[in-house]
């Protein structure tokens, strides 16, 4: 069991480090969850599952929340 | 139908410059495809649908093929 939980560690490791830069730029831009899924056109829901790393989340998904934070692909993944 | 196809177009455009930038990559490490799903730990055919863009890939599978090719995520998403 151990290697299995391992294995969703390590996996859900990137999540977790991605929910938390996209919370660290939501709040530099004074967004709360709902505004920001607005104008990235998701549930409003869907920021929070991100950002807590409940969802893996997908490319095309990635780059609506981008867009909608103002920030280039890279950036969002810079040292990340 | 001209909104929907124009909506699928601006979202799949993602994936066709992901899956471009994946082949640039592999083929500079001189991998076949199989041999790049493999050291992912990914299905033999997956790299060939990513290049393609017929999947929309999620983050964790990003991560695992940024890991395979030996690059840090902020590379891949770099000018993308």
């Amino acid at each position: 069991m151990y290697i299995l939980q391992l294995a969703m560690d390590s996996n859900s490791d990137i999540l977790k480090r991605f929910g938390d830069r996209i919370r660290d730029y939501r709040k530099k831009n004074n967004m709360s969850q709902e505004e920001l899924a607005e104008k990235a056109r998701l549930h409003r829901t869907y920021i929070g599952m991100i950002e807590r790393a409940e969802k893996n989340i997908t490319l095309i998904n990635i780059e609506k929340v981008a867009n909608a934070l103002e920030i280039n692909l890279s950036e969002i993944f810079n040292d990340l």
